[in-house]
Order: structure tokens, then sequence, then C-alpha cells
């Protein structure tokens, strides 16, 4: 028996997500039904988390355990064959027997592309998020550091949500401009549910002035969804990494 | 009566070209059907030259005359609110009576993308050409070279075309690698059929071998289709600019 990792890229756009469900269209069922023809078995895979429709990866992380003849390293090219073209998978390589790509997950680093401009942009529709709103880009980088360390990060969860423990650690963030997109990129031990979202909803909230950058350990003290700014959409989230 | 000219953003993929077919999803038609609810007239536009199906637009041209009330600079908001997503109208602007965004284009500049990595990308599937073979860049680079200057550009003209005058002037061309992307950007005083695809398709022959770059000067006097590469697909194609 063989414990293999995986590293995936996808293009979330006509994905229901990642995880399994019922009449939807998800990547994890792709992978799932491509591995049964290159392997002859029913294989379940886990994957580091979920992510929602419309969300990208550059890097997800699932693994799976099971008996099989092709060599590890045929596995990405003899899957991306049988799978959907907006699935790739990137890596395969043998992990120990006890290796979780969800319970063993140390850390993420997450994208967010926004695409500011007067006008829409066509070709970015399922890959950036856009606002015509304009935005003080400067403010908006003063404001990340407010999230740098270990902080409880319910201000910044979906509320519908119900978990234990809120605290989170975000280990490092960027915001930066290349061409004409505005890109936030962020570490962290682990993130809330819609954290990164509600991260960039906020911040593009104090880039336009609609709360004062100052505000923003407040926002994080007051534990209350309703304080923080809005929950970006999807299409400009991207999981890049996950860290063991 | 006013003469509109539009610069035009499209992603290609869900459209089969720009020109107006019967039992097709067209960029000309869903323009036209948002100019008639904006302006309240049928309105025929006049685009600066065909794309194929699945190829992208950073800056098609088209032009319009019509009388309408609208003032002209609320156009491109006011149409990008009644047309689909994957198109976006950047500018409009008013021009002399006699402008045809066809018959006096002077120019155009197109890129070409091209993923060149061991595994396919699935977020570039509709906005790249992937290639797995090894490229040899600086051979592609040098052969670039040879395109410069008015050739008569025969062979590299989907063979099915008939049009007389096949010579045509390259302005300029580069090659370069941009992170995963190799692009190369070309501009020329117009292009026939195919012909950038043909060129990028032979730069990637020459790149992996199959075609010696040093014959290109060679390939262009033949005029003849055999002789040059094959024909890159349309995913990887992007019309930038029209010069007037």
């Amino acid at each position: 028996m063989k414990n293999v990792k995986l590293i995936i890229e996808y293009d979330g756009t006509n994905f229901s997500g990642w995880q399994m469900q019922p009449n939807a269209r998800t990547v994890q069922e792709e992978i799932e039904k491509g591995l049964k023809k290159i392997i002859k078995k029913e294989v379940k895979i886990n994957g580091s988390g979920r992510t929602d429709a419309g969300v990208h990866a550059l890097g997800q992380v699932a693994n799976f355990k099971e008996t099989f003849s092709i060599p590890i390293q045929k596995i990405p090219l003899a899957l991306n064959a049988m799978i959907p073209e907006d699935i790739s998978i990137k890596e395969a390589i043998e992990v120990p027997e006890n290796f979780h790509a969800r319970y063993h997950a140390k850390g993420k680093r997450y994208i967010y592309k926004i695409y500011n401009g007067q006008l829409r942009s066509a070709l970015l529709k399922n890959h950036a998020y856009f606002t015509s709103y304009t935005l003080n880009v400067e403010k908006m980088k003063k404001a990340t550091a407010y999230f740098i360390g270990e902080h409880d990060f319910k201000a910044f969860m979906a509320s519908r949500t119900s978990i234990k423990n809120t605290v989170r650690t975000i280990q490092d963030i960027r915001l930066y401009e290349q061409e004409e997109l505005l890109i936030l990129d962020i570490k962290g031990n682990g993130f809330l549910y819609n954290m990164v979202r509600i991260m960039t909803g906020t911040l593009v909230d104090i880039g336009r002035g609609r709360i004062d950058e100052k505000d923003l350990p407040n926002i994080i003290k007051s534990c209350s969804r309703e304080s923080a700014g809005h929950t970006a959409p999807p299409q400009g989230l991207y999981l890049a990494e996950v860290y063991y």
C-alpha cells in the first residue's frame, strides 16, 4: 500500500468547489473518477481543505492510499489524460504512511487578484475581482500590517459558520501591483471559512474610504463579522500552496 | 449622424469568432444586439477584421454610424451593461465621418502566448498554447529576425485561402519569457489568414528542432504552406491593437 501526495491546479470556474457532493461537478469527484480509470480501484482522496465554487487552485494538495502497479512519477500524465482539462495534476510523490493532506497541513498560502479599472475586463471575468472604485493602494498596503501575527479572526469568518477556535496566525502578507492587477499574497497557519475573501473585501473597503485603515485593529478585536468589510467574490481567489 | 470608434476586449473562448454568422454566437452580433438596446436602432458595426473561434482580443476596433442622443463617453458603461461579460467595450470616441475600422487600418499588433511546461496548466487552458516539448528559446528568438521587413508571406497563409497580394510587412517582432509563459509580440501592416498562428507554429517547430532556424528564409521564399510549420491553436492568440 502506497500513500501518494498529489499537487493539483484547477480552474474553479465550472466547479461547485473541491468537495464531493451530490448532483454537482466537483474537483474531488473528477480526480477520483480518473484514478479509478488508471488504477482500477475505487479510491477516496483527502484534500487539504475545501475550496468554494469559482475559487481556483495553483497548489491544492490531496493524498490517497492504495496498492497499484503504475510508477508514481507517471501518475500526473496518466491521470491528466483521464480528467477534464480544467484540472491538472502537477506532481505525485510517495509520502510516509501516516501523511494526511488535511490533518498535517501546517499552513497555506493564498493569492487574491483584484482588477481595478474603470471598465470591466472580459478576459479576467472568471479570474479576478473587478472593482471600478478608485482605490487608495497605499492605505491598503499600510492596513495589511495589522493582520500580521496571531489574532482571533472571528470578525473575518462567514457568520453562518460554527467553529470553536477562531485564532489564527498570519505569517506573511503582501499587497502589490502587477500590470493592471492588484495582488494580495497571504500566508498563514490556517484560515477560517471565507477569511481571505473577507480580509480582501475589508482591504477594498479601506481602499475606497468606507473603512478607515486605523480602525482595523479594533475591527479585529471586535470579533464581529458586521464590523469587517464585504466578502470579496470567489473568482479572485487562488489556493497557492499548502505547507507541511 | 455620428461615426463612433469602439475599442473592444473579448474572451474568444465561447464565441464562434468575431463575424456575424447564422446559428453561431459571435462578438459582432452581441455588440449589435446591445447597441440596439441603448440607441433603439438596428446598427451594423464594421470590425477591423475577423478573429476566429477561440481567438481573444485586447483591442479589437469597430465603428458604426448612427444618430443617437446618449453622450459618446457614456457608451462603454451603458453598452457593457447590455452585453455578455466576456465582451468589454473599453473605449468609444467620435471619429471623422469617413473613418472605417477595416479599410483604414494601417497595421495590427498581435500577441501569442505559449505555455511550455511538462504538464498542462488548468488555468491557462483557454488562454495559451500548451506544449510540453523542450524548446530552444534562443533559436526561436534568433529565428524571429528573419520575419522582419517586407516579404511574400504566402507560406504562412492557410492553404484554403484565396487572395492575390500576399506581401506583408512585419514591423516589429519580439519573443520573450514572462514567468511561465513564452510570449510572441508582433506588429505588421497586415496579416494573412492564420498568419500569426502559422508563424508561431513554425517558431515552435524551430524550438523543438523539427525545423532548422537557418532554413526560415528559404521557407519564406518557397511561398509554400507545406514548407512552413504547424498552425498553432487559436486560444493562444490575442488581437492586441489596431493602428490607424
